[in-house]
């Protein structure tokens, strides 16, 4: 039996795998605490409990959904595992040995709260992860309309983000897993419904997650197995040091963009329900500073892995291009 | 006493240093000859023994030159060892623990002969290395004239070279040695007095030979020791597989651009007298083809390394980027 350790969403406890390393818990903080407004100025991740954002929907369970959502697709993902590790289907033809972790599907709200059942005889996972569309029934439409829009918009003014691309509506099973990854985007992540752990990392640990290269499908996933991290090929790894709490009905984690996130529908609390709202980061400033922060520099590399991969034109000769220009000569 | 091998400039027989690496000599071919148009259309290093190129300069020595060649400054190079490892002065503030390898001045052709002598008895030895310009004397102007600009004027034409750029002329002691490094600009490199040996890599050899980071002074130059490598922090330099010759009185070696080079006036053979022939590359083609070559490879490495350097402003930076982006994601 591994380790277990406890963590809290403020109101209950709850008793979660332990980790090889270290977290600090993320702050809780009332939305009109001016620590929750600095923090969020300065990229700095907090929990929201009564920012009121998906209040509207509080009433949301399978059940509701089932009966008002209509009869739009869903995409929803299949998982032999927990882990549900995302991959850009664009990006597997780059990688000959590619296996697909986990498979994918469109369905009905109706077969895929069919399909959960099934999938628990056969021992695989489902997660539905889909952008809120106009298929949706009216009384989704309502509670919609009602989530708190004067607060998100006010946030997303006063820190000059971008426009919000997209709220994701995610339903996942208990104990399912999205392995560490980070996103291109500032994301307002919505707790409706049951408990999801969150593991964070900043930028800055970059290094000590080794993500895979960005023409790999997994781009922007880290490649290590919190559940058996290979140190030797990792050794940063035993450097890792994040932030981590739980969120329930009514919370809001502000995750900041390219932040780390490790996200886990908490075994034996029965499934989650979530909203995303994410935006596109703020304008690059007019002036640079120096030193660059760590957040540049991971767009930095980013740029320059993209346009060796581009200008080489065929992603296998890419690791040895690297390997040439750096060993021995930056090491 | 280290081990040797015998060279011979095709009239002459030299016993030099083995280094650790094989070689192969590069054959010496008229100009006539189909296949020595050839090597130059395909970028690969040829001696040309009669190609006339610097045959006006056949009487240069160091009394005619000394008689002849004016009251202008010569920059001259001065080093403690055999050794002169060329460093760019303008990059030197980007490594603060640099030391320079050798010192330099401007001497006159005057000063230059006395310090010779001077520096024998102070175990310090001189390379004189400077363009030809307008300063020199009327009879080196018409032996200069007198060069063969027509073949190597048609050479540069039927290889689309860019312009010349300058014709540098270098002075050595004999034993002086230019370490291994590579040029970005095509070569005619012509022998007036003296012997010299060149041991030359092409640009695929670039992982072997470890060229110092593209902002350190001594950019361009493999950062390998051929009398002591150091196989541990350079394990690929074991994998070295070079081309060699001695050229004499007449000979014109063509050393096409990135390919690497160490010179070296043959010990015991009385100093030398050369003239470099530097012309820019040719046009970067249209259409790209693919894979890339070396020599591409090589050049967009120099891009993305100079373009790091600069978007970090800081060189002390630059490993840890280059460390963080390629360790574990890319080996
Ligand atoms: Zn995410
Ligand atoms: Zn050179």
């Amino acid at each position: 039996m591994s380790q277990t350790t406890r963590l809290t969403d403020g109101r209950k406890s709850f008793e979660v795998k332990k980790y090889t390393f270290s977290t600090e818990v993320i702050p809780r903080l009332s939305c009109h605490d001016p620590e929750c407004e600095e923090r969020i100025e300065n990229g700095l991740p907090v929990v929201i409990p009564d920012a009121n954002l998906v209040a509207s929907a509080r009433h949301w369970n399978l059940d509701y959904l089932h009966d008002n959502i209509g009869d739009g697709k869903f995409m929803t993902y299949f998982s032999n595992s927990k882990k549900f590790k995302y991959y850009d289907d664009k990006k597997c033809p780059n990688i000959k040995s590619f296996k697909k972790p986990m498979e994918q599907e469109e369905l009905t709200f109706d077969e895929f709260v069919k399909k959960i059942n099934k999938g628990k005889s056969k021992g695989q996972r489902l997660y539905l992860q889909q952008t809120l569309n106009e298929t949706v029934g009216k009384n989704i439409v309502s509670d919609f309309l009602g989530f708190n829009w004067n607060w998100v918009t006010a946030q997303q003014k006063k820190n000059s983000f971008g426009p919000l691309t997209n709220n994701m509506l995610l339903i996942g099973q208990e104990g399912n897993i999205t392995p560490v990854h980070y996103d291109e985007q500032e994301n307002f992540f919505a707790q409706v419904y049951g408990y999801k752990r969150f593991i964070l990392f900043p930028p800055e640990e970059f290094p000590n997650l080794y993500p895979h290269p960005t023409y790999h499908p997994c781009d922007r996933q880290s490649q290590v197995d919190f559940d058996e991290p290979d140190f030797e090929k990792f050794p940063k790894f035993r450097n890792a040091s994040g932030f981590e709490t739980v969120v329930g009905p009514g919370d809001v984690l502000y995750i900041p963009i390219y932040w780390w996130h490790q996200v886990e529908s908490i075994p034996n609390e029965g499934h989650t329900i979530s909203v995303t709202f994410w935006y596109k980061g703020r304008p690059t400033p007019e002036k640079v500073t120096y030193p660059l922060n760590a957040h540049q520099k991971v767009a930095m590399m980013r740029n320059i892995e993209k346009m060796i991969a581009q200008a080489l034109n065929n992603p296998d000769e890419v690791p040895e291009f690297m390997q040439n220009m750096v060993l021995g000569r930056y090491t």
